[in-house]
């Protein structure tokens, strides 16, 4: 099915094969788990080039899928494989192939194959989720949740950002994650201004923000939340903050619909905060797609034309972050679906003064 | 002093800027622990682009460093600095940039800039460590190896390969590491026949093979080690095995003094598993070059030539893998010094029946 759908999006490009050259791109087509490969996708036929460190995974995880074993370059041998089944023109994803790796594959590949540059066919497929696809991703959401609001019982003064970075990995994988989607974010007072925080030895004080942005592995799909809490009693700034990016979180909520595009989701939440005169702190953007990968198709970003259709899972993400003065971030996974949209996080928004 | 090195490096190529594109080599250079951006590194100046979520990182970790904040794409604006600062010959990684980043790139700069493929000038610094760089990765295998002794004394018969993988994470974490340097391995029976298991949640059994491969990265450097016991009473075949992967791999470390090339320590490992024909059942390389990433150069493989320098830190990781009949495999980090061999990792490598 997934295969039949990407055969026909290679017909529309005259394509007589796709080289697929992101692990999460052949999990999506053929179940395959390993981490190095390429898997070539074509007309009739579907051939997985990978070393033999994966050959046994490769045989227990598809079926249909002829197996080969390189023993030197993996481009080389998908070049000479290419040669090999003489297929002539031969798409391959820009954004997944190195400069080095095209010229070993061109190389390789010889004079009568044609190598065409080919963006996202398979990152396009994946973004409409079945529901197969959707029930795993509630899953992965209310794992989140779970772990989002045990960390927040962990706030204690005195408490550092790494202890409670371990605690959350550690109750992820205890409900059943192979894994965090990413390093885990906690973020104590001014370091919550930093929206990319690396957690450290810090120790937790009254009267800080405290950012928690964690996301688990599940069954392979990843799920992402943020909630932000205040550690003693909030001064008045700090709480119309909050209701600021609350609400700005809530009317791009409220904008998502199949139909709308993505830049339209990021406007809601931009305009906004810009009432607040908070705009100029909010340094990225309202958020990306989630599923395979936690940052996928499509950007939810200024701009961005894409338009959402049913089965499409974003993130939605707004922020604000003032240098010395700490930040404020809150973010759920929110599905589309033809009537409506479905928020798969469950963890309460509602303002905490711990 | 890193910089001075490269822009030696960089003259030698006549180029009168690199664009540094992996998050590595610029926390290598910089100090810059971000993940996104690119560096430009000139004749005189260096300068970091990097978009909102990182300008107060890049403000805090670095010194003399220019920073540019960037809204759009990446590469774009890298290019539009490099057209608005003149520069003529441009260097980059072609492992590092990807063709849709290369056209991005190529497009910005504009036609005064000639954009040149030049392969690991950072990387090839980053080979050699220098003593803080040792003192950290000598500090990493002992937490490794302390982690993988904590996790033999986890395997009784009924634990699952997942409970033993987030003990292994949560240990790491608290001796202090910031995280894994990879998806730790734990595989228990057949599972340890694939040589890059994911855990699952199999149950240990009696007469079984465990394979425990673990690193951390303790202040920005990696470990990596890998331990393989026997849970039970092993048949006599069992212990042949581990004997002749033991022997391999001492066979390998024995090897390694400057000037040795790193093909010929692989052979060292293959030859001595050749003797027992086990040869065929060693289906990767002997290891890899071990710093700020968890795989980086050298390759310890067939046929490299690049020879050994001091201050190089190898794994040495020979394995052997019988489909249906479990797998062996025994890894340690290697530190090349003037006159001798450096074992960073300390757990025994004794056979170990539980």
């Amino acid at each position: 099915m997934r295969l039949a759908r990407l055969r026909k999006a290679n017909a529309a490009q005259a394509l007589d094969a796709l080289v697929v050259t992101n692990p999460h791109d052949w999990y999506y087509l053929t179940g395959f788990g390993g981490e190095a490969g390429a898997l070539v996708v074509g007309r009739r036929s579907v051939t997985l080039v990978t070393d033999g460190r994966f050959i046994t995974q490769a045989n227990e995880e598809t079926s249909g899928v002829g197996i080969v074993q390189h023993k030197a370059g993996l481009y080389s041998a998908v070049g000479g494989f290419l040669r090999g089944a003489r297929l002539g023109r031969v798409g391959f994803d820009p954004a997944h192939v190195t400069v080095a790796q095209h010229k070993a594959l061109r190389r390789a590949a010889g004079p009568r194959c044609s190598l065409k540059s080919v963006s996202g066919l398979v990152s396009s497929l994946r973004v409409k989720k079945d529901p197969q696809e959707l029930a795993q991703m509630r899953k992965a959401a209310i794992l989140a949740s779970e772990v989002v609001e045990h960390a927040i019982g962990l706030l204690k003064p005195g408490v550092r950002e790494l202890e409670v970075a371990r605690e959350i990995e550690f109750q992820m994988r205890r409900r059943g994650a192979s894994g965090p989607a990413f390093e885990s974010i906690v973020a104590f007072g001014e370091r919550a201004a930093l929206p990319h925080a690396r957690p450290t030895a810090k120790r937790l004080r009254k009267n800080e923000f405290v950012v928690l942005d964690l996301g688990a592995i599940l069954g392979h799909y990843c799920s992402d939340i943020t909630r932000t809490v205040y550690v003693g009693t909030a001064p008045k700034r700090a709480k119309e903050w909050y209701k600021a990016v609350l609400e700005a979180q809530l009317a791009a909520i409220a904008a998502v619909r199949p139909g709308v595009t993505a830049g339209e989701i990021d406007d809601a939440a931009r305009s906004t905060l810009a009432k607040y005169k908070l705009d100029q702190f909010f340094v990225h953007s309202t958020g990306h797609g989630l599923g395979l990968e936690v940052h996928e198709d499509p950007r939810v970003a200024r701009g961005q034309k894409a338009r959402l259709e049913p089965g499409t899972v974003i993130t939605i993400e707004p922020g604000v972050y003032v240098p010395g003065g700490g930040g404020i971030r809150i973010e759920d996974d929110v599905a589309v679906h033809e009537d409506r949209s479905e928020i798969l996080t469950r963890a309460t928004r509602d303002f905490i003064e711990l």
